[in-house]
């Protein structure tokens, strides 16, 4: 015995996001046939654009339906930096605490041969001809202090070494094994104010 | 600084769900953008879907996008027995036990005066009639062993007493203050076999 085919395969598609289990995408199925038809409404359409028309900033990467991000469109940001990230939500927390005012990288991923995800998955090309095209000062890299996150930034010391660019990284002082994108604005921003060369100098 | 005015719709539209918070929903909308678009729009679809076709069974009020549940269609059922539910969940938590063959009906929600839940948004007037059009030998109150469902199966008594039909419960057995759908079968298929007389004398 289950509930009815739709229902049923309402419950499925539940399933497809993150942390939702048989019993949750069931009470979220219930929920909204219940008590909130209008929410569900909202969300299927809303959903549906999103799918359709979000796609990528053509200059930094991030998502978004328009062509350039905000901070690509901006006309007040420091283009002599430029911060690697690994996703659109680091970008976004790095964007909260303001104490940055360059453009962004975003590679939408890192490095992972278990996962089947190489250099060219992660826009290096992209970013070699881009520093190549509109020449920058530095180069922070802000990939998250995990395993995949260091190799991924020391892939792209290696990369960028030949380019005249400092590349940096942030403090210490995020914590190993940490999500960049859930820290504190207090901890990020200090970690902006002591990023450090790869040569183990202070970079100001 | 917020992500693109698309995103952050979708964003807010996954907050319907019951149990998604900010960061929840967050995550879920990089999930689907990042690695699941197909998914992203299969759930759309279906959701969009379910919300304009799923009605309520003629018969028994349960939720299905047909005219009639699987329950009331199938020609196996003890057509002598009502089992009175809160909610389609319920109902399907008591089929799945195996332990009874008659047929349901379905209140959708429990008197709530608080919420102003009345006696008129529970079909209590439909399953009257119903009750006088197809005379039946027993109806199970199998309401929810919470307060509100306590007092809903006390006014059902109370409902029901000029009619000719025995008015049954569910055993003790099943916890107060538990939620009838997240019970084990086992605890289930017992309440059923224990069910007893509202005169509290063992029916059977
Ligand atoms: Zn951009
Ligand atoms: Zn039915």
């Amino acid at each position: 015995m289950q509930f009815s085919p739709l229902i049923e395969e309402m419950i499925q598609a539940l399933r497809c996001l993150p942390g939702v289990g048989p019993k949750s995408a069931q009470r979220m199925a219930m929920y909204l046939l219940e008590r909130d038809r209008k929410g569900g409404e909202t969300l299927a359409n809303t959903l549906s654009r999103a799918m359709a028309e979000v796609g990528h900033c053509e200059s930094c990467r991030t998502l978004t339906e328009e062509k350039l991000c905000r901070v690509c469109a901006s006309g007040k940001r420091n283009h002599s930096v430029v911060c690697v990230v690994e996703t659109p939500a680091d970008m976004l927390a790095l964007e909260q605490t303001g104490a940055y005012d360059g453009r962004y990288f975003v590679l939408l991923g890192h490095l992972s041969p278990l996962e089947g995800i190489g250099p060219d998955d992660l826009g290096f090309d992209e970013l070699l001809q881009k520093l190549k095209d509109e020449p920058v000062e530095e180069v922070i890299l802000a990939t998250n202090p995990t395993l995949e996150g260091e190799t991924t930034a020391q892939y792209l010391v290696e990369l960028l070494a030949p380019l005249d660019v400092k590349v940096t990284h942030l403090a210490q002082g995020i914590p190993l094994g940490g999500e960049l994108e859930y820290l504190d604005g207090g901890t990020l921003s200090r970690a902006f104010a002591g990023r450090r060369g790869f040569d183990q100098e202070a970079s100001s």
